[in-house]
């Protein structure tokens, strides 16, 4: 097993879909990552929280083993605040609010302890600041970047920077076609490789994951579930799991990758069953063992003998 | 190997998509899904066409050992017409024109020959048509039929009874949520299974396709295209492949349904290659193994070993 360092937002989010309404609770790309990390690999989270922000919260990440040096409390500042509701088939959602409080000046320093860590997943942040944290790690870790439309369309340039710097790009359908400038996913996947990073993982919701580099090209669905609940924070809870699984293994070789998209979209499915944090509390190994179990046999089909199709008719 | 019937729309076609534009090419459900499912076994086609129906077309069938006599030409009628253009993503389409022509009167009396057909797949056409079909049909054949968002709108007593008639109903992502009211496909898979089918597929374009049972949940992603030319007739081209398997294979469990959806996912992609018939006329059969093949490999991800994945940190 390996070091995982995960950096990012720590924030209070309130959520409407058309199953309810939470108000305040816990949420943010890095905590979202790290539980789901948590449950494979002890994270070592980089952030920054307010005096608003529950202890109970950090308490969850200690019980996963998280060390949390590398977060920083004002205790008289405000967490990140979002806010967003959910259209009826929640594959679309409008931001109400958002208030970047103590986020507004995250400008993470890690700890010596985390600096030789292997394995780092770097949430949707400013890209400067995740060329700041790219700076800080040696040159042996194994990074995984997310992003987002904002910084697309404002900061090509540092986003590009860091794509050439990163191993994984981790993308939605929609920033990946922005992105690239093609609608046509294979072909995006192959334009954001040119960009630097060796793969490119194409998250595209209820539809699944896809993992493309020069020399591999994997692809499954998301794991079926009759009760999405929220879906905040799944493509994080799928970031975590990804790099949870590649640290506990400590290796990146296409054989661990595909594992790892699949520990990602079994984990995400948990996530989405309910509010904040809710979700992913609930998954317990034996969970993850059935789902990621059952998601290898919903993909498999049998090998033809074409010999014997071949035959004349 | 068993004999299949495909009986639907035989049709010209003025189609622009991004790469180009055609004008009154050959399509229509049932020329796509024959020359499709001829890949793999013989159909007998069941249709009607105008004088203006180009008889290279029906070569095209016959050199594939398609039995043309279920299609009735009428030399001074003309054939039915669709006329569409597709967005820049190719994701949405909007129809410019529909006449029916010859098709308005479309009332099938399927030969003598073709009545103890073991497999038959019914393309969308009006309920009561699809309805009339299934009366000429023996009690032992296996049955796949297609809809529409029109017949669900208009038609759903009628598009009800034939879904408690046949073996298999196949219905894309959206329309497959507009007939069973709610966003959510594995519980809207739950409520078409219980309308009648023993198995519902999802088909969800670039995006896979889905098998559900109460038994079975078999899921895989599109085979990925970095040319995708023009996506009409990818859905029959898809449904053709699954009776064309399943008819040679003769046999309906589910080793072989999920080959079958395998073998729609890989002819489709040879459709939408090009316009009108030339992407299913290209397939030959050592590129449509490569591809089984290749999808096969593209979902493969290992199995965990849990003891070691277990063993205390």
């Amino acid at each position: 097993m390996a070091d995982t360092v995960v950096v990012g937002s720590m924030a209070l989010d309130s959520v409407k879909t058309p199953f309810g309404e939470v108000d305040r609770v816990v949420g943010g790309a890095a905590v979202y990552a790290s539980v789901a990390a948590g449950l494979l690999t002890p994270p070592r989270v980089v952030g920054v929280v307010g005096g608003d922000f529950p202890e109970d919260a950090l308490d969850l990440l200690r019980s996963r083993g998280a060390d949390l040096a590398g977060v920083e409390r004002v205790p008289d500042g405000r967490s990140f605040f979002w806010s967003g509701v959910y259209d009826y088939a929640m594959s679309d959602r409008e931001t109400l609010a958002t208030e970047l409080n103590v986020f507004a000046d995250f400008s993470p320093t890690l700890p010596d302890s985390y600096r030789e860590s292997r394995y780092c997943f770097l949430a949707n942040i400013q890209p400067q600041v995740q060329l700041a944290v790219l700076d800080q790690l040696g040159q042996a870790c194994f990074v995984m970047c997310d992003t987002m439309n904002l910084w697309i369309e404002t900061e090509r340039d540092a986003l590009g920077e860091v794509l050439s710097r990163v191993d994984l790009a981790l993308l939605n359908d929609s920033e990946i076609r922005q992105l690239a400038g093609t609608p046509n996913l294979a072909r995006a996947a192959e334009r954001v490789l040119d960009l630097g990073p060796r793969f490119v993982v194409i998250k595209k919701g209820e539809y699944g994951a896809t993992l493309v580099s020069d020399d591999d090209y994997f692809s499954i669905p998301s794991y079926p579930l009759p009760n999405v609940v929220d879906p905040t924070g799944a493509g994080d809870s799928f970031a975590g799991g990804m790099i949870g699984l590649l640290a506990r293994q400590d290796d990146c070789c296409d054989r661990e990758l595909r594992r790892a998209v699949a520990f990602g979209t079994v984990i995400a499915s948990a996530c989405v069953e309910g509010f904040s944090l809710d979700g992913l509390r609930g998954l317990d190994g034996e969970e993850l063992r059935r789902r990621y179990d059952a998601l290898r046999e919903m993909v498999r089909f049998e090998a033809m003998e074409w010999d014997e199709f071949d035959r004349p008719r």
